[in-house]
């Protein structure tokens, strides 16, 4: 991880001998008295931190010796048909580290009944798998979460301004630069589960406004799609060029 | 898999029972008589191939059907500082899974020697998870892969047209859309091992010529960042509207 994130803001910490992120400290940062670190507030600012006493158990206690801001997450939403739980959990992670603002899930034609009865979702496993992708992404902005229970309530949800896509093998009007056009200011790329969009779904999308697109010939696995369909959405709206890179 | 892959083309094959593609025929798609599958000859057609005997010891007689070009691998090279053995076993199997043309890879300063130990590199484990990269893409090119000794040797083999770019948190001169620009017909990126380049390498890219690029403030997992930098650079130079998607 290359931030602890913390919920709330804080001047001085104490972090419990149990707690995980003061054993990463100790075991992983192998931290002592001195030792400083990266902390972020969810939401907030990222800041550094110096660790000012370890006690016998392993408690630490922590404080904040310089804030700033936090990379804005990029204007850019997904919705999913709900994937097998192990594609899932990847996809939090990554898009979590891309600084995505939103992950919209529903059960598509293709998604498994059972996929959303996994332990990810029935505890609080996803905001685990989001919280560690927020920690990597060296930012403070964990994705929303938010599960529809239709396709057609998930697109009303998502309405508005900015380029609205879903990714398609099958019936792409075009690639997706050529159909993301320029000069939108936020998109929403829609992912089918494993298995891809119904014939209604796609009719679904269209009905709406959406445009179908594809990421060339070669066929991805859902995560490696997903990452790319960001990446290339980010580079083709100028989304990257309104961010420095980051000194870790 | 999407396709199953053969070393070279055939018109009638016989797998033998305990060939894995016999087995995943017969245990995954429950092939028997007349099933038609998709096979791929390694840079060479993709065909339907339909199964015309099954034996009772599991082996299987294929017939080709048809034939069709395979897509062109995307005209992206990489170069890898050598990262740990777990993630270059993702990053082989994502980007041969995107089309990249080639993989190079080089111990930077970085990396650790015992990487280049691991039985990903000293058996044919490595060549697999091309294989399998490949296999999903559903597309026939293998991507070609070589180590080189030291990263002025790499970069003196990858010289050239084309645009050459490292990706870098620290120092780098721009966007990776900025620092690509227009036009390139081709693109080598560089992607350091998990912790980076050193300030050694930076100058050395500098010095070739090569232009140290980010992808926005966020920090990814070097196969997120791999996977994003190849969409980027495909969605920015065109590469994506010079293909058509697939109707698997």
């Amino acid at each position: 991880m290359n931030l602890l994130l913390f919920d709330a803001p804080f001047e001085v910490t104490r972090l419990a001998g149990d707690d995980p992120r003061a054993q990463h400290l100790l075991k992983v940062l192998q931290a002592r008295v001195g030792t400083r670190v990266f902390v972020g507030f969810v939401r907030g600012l990222r800041a550094r931190a110096e660790v000012t006493l370890v006690e016998a158990d392993g408690a630490i206690t922590l404080k904040v010796v310089g804030a700033e801001l936090s990379p804005s997450p990029l204007p850019i939403r997904l919705l999913i048909g709900l994937p097998r739980p192990h594609t899932a959990k990847r996809l939090l992670f990554e898009a979590a580290s891309m600084g995505v603002q939103a992950l919209h899930f529903f059960e598509s034609e293709q998604s498994e009944p059972s996929y959303a009865q996994s332990s990810l979702w029935t505890t609080d496993a996803w905001k685990e798998r989001l919280r560690l992708g927020t920690e990597q992404s060296f930012a403070t902005h964990v994705p929303e979460v938010a599960m529809h229970t239709d396709l057609q309530s998930a697109i009303s949800f998502l309405q508005g301004s900015g380029a609205h896509l879903a990714l398609d093998n099958y019936e792409a009007a075009g690639s997706l630069p050529e159909v993301l056009g320029d000069g939108a200011e936020s998109a929403v790329i829609a992912l089918g589960a494993e298995r891809g969009w119904s014939a209604g779904e796609r009719d679904v999308f269209r009905k709406n406004g959406w445009r179908l697109a594809h990421l060339g010939a070669h066929v991805m696995r859902l995560e490696t799609a997903c990452s790319a369909a960001i990446a290339a959405t980010a580079a083709c709206l100028g989304f990257y060029e309104t961010q420095t890179s980051t000194l870790l």
